[in-house]
Formats: structure tokens, sequence, C-alpha cells
């Protein structure tokens, strides 16, 4: 066993899980803050300089397990870890934000999909991308597909 | 405060850490396995259709937390949230390998850069990147240009 504390939270738009956009072409845009504790602040030096950051967050009001279930964006049961489901073994959440601007220790970020008061775990660096000629995005794509069909 | 169990383990060739390539240009190419325990064997339904994956894993072999240090790439000190320093204040590790198959709890996965035995936290569908040209890599790219000019 693990123990995690968090180092900030996150401060959204959002107050209700009802309120963050889901499923297929959900657009991200929401802007908000990342308040780290003052403790961490130096864990922000030179962080300005990458125009996006990984989150690793806590579904802190996620309600219990479901290891395989219907996503929002289809109708079939997928296993929770080919899907972003907050009911997963341990819940965590991960999101790519990008970094608007710095004040001290709040980062300024849009592309929030954490509600008002989620706890983060971690922040690091987005160094680099998979090309997307490269990607297969199974189940999601085969949904889509016979979406657009339907 | 939040605990975190394993939900299964890397099997990589790396048993020591200077054995995982660092820095400037470090290739990721390594094969392995990432083991599910029999219990979250369901929760990894569907998952074969997706070339690529996060791992998020526990740095269980590092030692202690340092806010601000130089990284193996520069001589210059960065903060713990601009880098991918195994010393931070909760000890995760986050990884994009690509998926080469799935034999029952077993995913064979490239890219590993995890020492073997492990601990995984959790496994996401990689979805989408972030574009190229929209990427600035901070203190990394300016580690890079100076050494390359030197």
């Amino acid at each position: 066993m693990f123990t995690m504390r968090p180092v900030g939270f996150v401060r959204s738009p959002y107050t209700e899980t009802r309120q963050v956009p889901k499923g297929c072409g959900a657009k991200h845009e929401a802007e908000g803050l990342i308040e780290i504790l003052p403790e961490f602040e130096e864990g922000l030096l030179d962080v300005e300089g990458f125009s996006h950051l990984y989150v690793i967050w806590v579904f802190d009001r996620a309600g219990g397990v479901c290891l395989a279930g219907a996503p929002p964006t289809d109708d079939r049961p997928h296993g929770v870890f080919a899907t972003r489901s907050p009911r997963r073994p341990n819940p965590l959440g991960l999101t790519v934000v990008r970094l608007l601007g710095r004040d001290g220790r709040r980062l300024r970020a849009a592309g929030l999909d954490m509600l008002d008061g989620t706890p983060v775990l971690d922040i690091k660096p987005y160094l680099s991308s998979v090309p997307d000629a490269e990607l297969r995005r199974g189940w999601l794509a085969e949904a889509e597909a016979r979406r657009s069909e339907g």
C-alpha cells in the first residue's frame, strides 16, 4: 500500500460531476487554477516554460469500483483500464492541461475537467506526443464510427 | 491522505536504476510485461484495441524528496514539477507505452522505463496527442540548444 498526499488543489468552474463535458467530442476548454500548497512551491521552478503539463489527481468524490461498465460514449461495457471512468481500483485522474501562466504557487490552466477542490498529487512536464498516424483508439473509434453511421 | 494499492507489476529488463536510459535523446524501447493481478483482470476488457496506454506507477525504490535539483539533462536546477525526477512529493511515475499484445492478464508492451517489479497503480487509454507545433518544452529545449552549440 502507498500513501499519497495532496500537493495542491484545482480551482475549476465545475462544482458538480454533471457539469463536466463527457463522451465523444467533449471539449475541455475550462480555465481555472492549480494551486500548489506553499510547502511545495519550490517544486514549480521553471515550470512556466512548458506549454502543457500532466496533472495527476484524485477522483475524491467517486463512489466505489466498477471493473467493467458502459461509458457515456457507448452502450457496450468496457474494462475500466480501457476507459477514463472515475470508478477505478485507485481513483486516479490524469489530465493534460495547457499552461496559461504562473503567479507564484498558482498555475493558470486551460483544459480542466476536474471538479472544483479536486486534490492534485503530481504535476509533470508534457515532453512529447505520439504521432496521430500511430494511434489506434480501439472501442472508442468503433463507437464513434457506429454513431456516425446511425 | 489517500491510500493506493498495486493493481499489477512491471516485468522489465531493468533491475537497477543506472540501466534505464536517461536524459536528452534517451530512447525507451525496452520491451516487457505489465502483469495485472488476477482480481483486476476484468478491467482489461477491450484494452487490446488501443495502440498506446498510459501507465501510472510508483517509484518504489526512490529515496526522499528533492523539490529542486539538476536533472541528468542539465547542470542547472529545476523544480521537481518541471522534471521527471523520481524524488517527488508523491513518488508517481507516468509512462506512455506501446501495446504489443495481450495474453490474459499480461500486457506485452514496448517503451518501458520502469525497473523490474515496479508496482502499477493504474492504466488508461491514450486517446489524443498535443500537436508538436503547439508544444513548448521550456528549460529542456534550452538545455538541448546549449548542448548542440557547445
